[in-house]
């Protein structure tokens, strides 16, 4: 899987994300890969969904993925944090 | 599947709730499902990796699946929200 079609779900609101699915999509993709940590995976759900429900109707969830990672915060310690990947395909 | 491997992921703390999945399963129950919804979907992921990877080692992710559900706001007009359904099952 190339890096481009890896869309890392952050602060910006669910629409922003919900675009650049769509524009890569556009861009010859067939396949995206929606990737949040921490409370951002409730956003990247929201943006698989709305994308699906309101914009392209023949996008599936090919796969839903679950995982920790090890973070270090800003006194050194380390930290869990889990993390979840979306794949959205055309039909 | 039975009401009672429902484990509905809400305000409480994530380990009040990795207690609820492990006292389901040692009631002789082999699978528990978590569902969340809203901002609850990142504690439910929380909920799964950490009894995963803190307490029970042979506990898989067999199914996760995301979904849409509307519901009514306090002035009567609808609202989307997100929803997840994270199954785990003993190995």
């Amino acid at each position: 899987m190339s890096q481009e079609n890896i869309i890392y779900i952050g602060r910006k609101p669910v629409m922003a994300y919900c675009l650049a699915v769509m524009t890569a999509l556009k861009e010859s993709e067939s396949e995206v890969t929606l990737m949040a940590r921490g409370r951002a995976i409730s956003k990247a759900v929201d943006v698989a969904e709305v994308v699906r429900n309101q914009f392209l109707s023949d996008l599936e969830v090919t796969d839903i993925s679950i995982g920790t990672e090890q973070l270090e915060t800003e006194d050194g310690s380390p930290r869990n944090i889990s993390n979840i990947s979306i794949v959205l395909a055309k039909d």
